[in-house]
């Protein structure tokens, strides 16, 4: 299997055989937030009001092959196309059935979803980001629980804009040294524009590094998105009963400590899958911010773009998005329930197919 | 098995032993109308304002145990407890997981559902009862498809106050008779009513008796109610991978006569669960609507409350409510999921004790 192992080998390992050759359900949470438009923070959209657009459509892409909110795919201001491809592409390959679920929406997916009851997020800056967190993190607890008797185990990833500034947000509030170790979809990674974007959100709260590690939800509710709330509820209600892998970059480890601080005791039944490019990346540090409050294993999908014949995904190995929409995690969970029939070479095919239907490309 | 085969043996016996032993998924297709609150048209609601309230409320019921959006449990106007207790029951007993779905609603249930972008109906004598049919169609379809693959087969219920009358709608619309023929939750089936308010819609709508047999969104849309575009589509999406036991009583004719319209190939993987209040009914006539144009069999629960401690379910045998919420269906499941470890009986005590402690009754 194409598969890294970036932290905790005995763990990871006896993560991969308990999810070898099983059946996952893929659940992708989506969400938007106004912090994801402040100038220079996220390149998850061809400018910042597309942001709003970008969640939708890869929740169509998933479900459709095609996104309807949107033409085209979601892309970069660079051109270069959404993870949800790679996510698309591995799911379809391994036949996985997905399930949409909203955080928070400005602009609702034109597909099945799940609602919780939540409200797209603020801009952190405010102090005041996200509504009814603990009503979301309830309603999404009672969807795991349910969710997770009708799989083997699940595979949870993301969409949001900006989420590895609201990852910051959470982490500091939560008192787990994240400054400059946040992943970005940028070609250079704006570790100063986030730390201060965070500073302005705690401080708009009253709140400070820390302060909020007794209090999760209201850690959300200042500096956090309204993915989170989702994301996590669904991880505690699902991992009492099941495996779940958390399928995503940097963004997991807020997560991972929100449910450290939440219900430590379903720790043991994680772990994050990721891609080569984020456990490989420099301007990050996904394993050093885990490394303070837990020992959930990393996994890393060894996809590898610099053969591609498309520039647009030779570029993933640039730097440029390198995770997102679950597309590690998706691939980790496609390889593990194909075995030998599928490997990151094969992957890529399928992705280049895709990338050239979608774009009208040959 | 207390299972009554209540028509087409051979096929019912075939169903019975393909879900013996298995683990389904039940899904509650909910939605309201302004059909509902014609007077002397349903009893889902102890007056007609409060029927926007009873499918969120049984919805709440099946995931949480207990109703939020309302004190208590939704009842009849005589006070007699929503078949919702059946099905929770049921579902709890044999730990089968619930997911809801909403076809379109006035007021939002407190829990987590599947959203398919339906609006609640509106009075059928408009001859515009229904709006997005094709596309709420579309979405159930998708995510029909979707589920399908995380379970062995699926339960599919629903709640929507006034579903006999559009029940009527829609068979009327599509050509099959069935005036006199639907069930009813009141004492009195109010047949003559029922009748005169399909009448007005499809006077209204421009059509006839049969009329759109050939066109069955528009049936929907002019006569019907947004439960049954998301019921449909969750059938059709489902069944070609696994079998479907329709869970209810005589709403489930239309549903089979749009699948019959539809995408007829499914047919020979689905069953109606139903009652043996709604199989033994001498005011409806199920077996009769079906024989129309398909041999799709009916299973029934052979629930008897009659030695029932509680009053409010011994009113069940005098023909008061018969179904509603899945209760048959869930009841069937529940028994073909653990075989010899519960029974009618058994069923009948685990309902009494949720029925205690939601009254507060000892």
């Amino acid at each position: 299997m194409d598969v890294i192992i970036a932290s905790n080998e005995t763990r990871a390992k006896a993560f991969l055989n308990k999810i070898k050759g099983k059946n996952p359900l893929f659940i992708c949470t989506i969400g938007t937030t106004e912090t994801g438009k402040i100038a220079g923070i996220s390149a998850a959209g061809a400018h910042p009001e597309f942001t709003d657009f970008t969640p939708p459509a890869d929740a169509e892409l998933l479900l459709l092959g095609r996104c309807k909110s949107i033409n085209g795919v979601p892309v970069t201001p660079d051109g270069i196309p959404t993870p949800g491809l790679i996510a698309m592409s591995a799911l379809g390959l391994a036949d996985i059935p997905v399930l949409i679920v909203s955080g928070g929406l400005k602009i609702k997916p034109q597909i099945p979803f799940l609602e919780l009851g939540g409200c797209p997020g603020r801009d952190i800056r405010t102090g005041n980001a996200v509504d009814n967190v603990a009503e979301v993190l309830e309603r999404a607890r009672i969807a795991g629980k349910h969710l997770a008797k009708t799989t083997d185990y699940l595979v949870v990833g993301e969409s949001i804009p900006g989420g590895t500034t609201t990852a910051l947000g959470v982490l500091s509030a939560l008192g787990v040294k994240a400054e400059g170790k946040v992943s970005s979809t940028l070609p250079e990674n704006p570790h100063n524009l986030k730390s201060e974007t965070v500073k302005a959100g705690l401080a708009a709260a009253g709140e400070s590094f820390g302060s909020l590690a007794k209090n999760p939800v209201k850690a959300i509710s200042c500096v956090g998105d309204p993915m989170m709330a989702a994301f996590s509820g669904l991880v505690i209600g699902a991992a009492s009963h099941v495996p779940v892998l958390m399928a995503g970059g940097t963004q997991m480890s807020a997560i991972l400590a929100l449910i450290n601080a939440l219900n430590p005791e379903v720790l043991c039944n994680l772990a994050v899958g990721t891609t080569r490019w984020v456990a490989r990346d420099k301007s990050s540090d996904l394993k050093g911010i885990l490394g303070q409050f837990c020992d959930t294993p990393i996994l890393a999908a060894d996809l590898n773009f610099s053969a591609s014949r498309f520039s647009g995904l030779r570029t993933y190995e640039t730097g440029l998005v390198k995770e997102g929409v679950g597309a590690g995690g998706a691939s980790i969970a496609a390889m593990a329930k194909l075995g030998d029939k599928v490997n990151a070479n094969l992957l890529l095919k399928e992705i280049e197919r895709n990338y050239a239907l979608l774009m009208g490309l040959k």
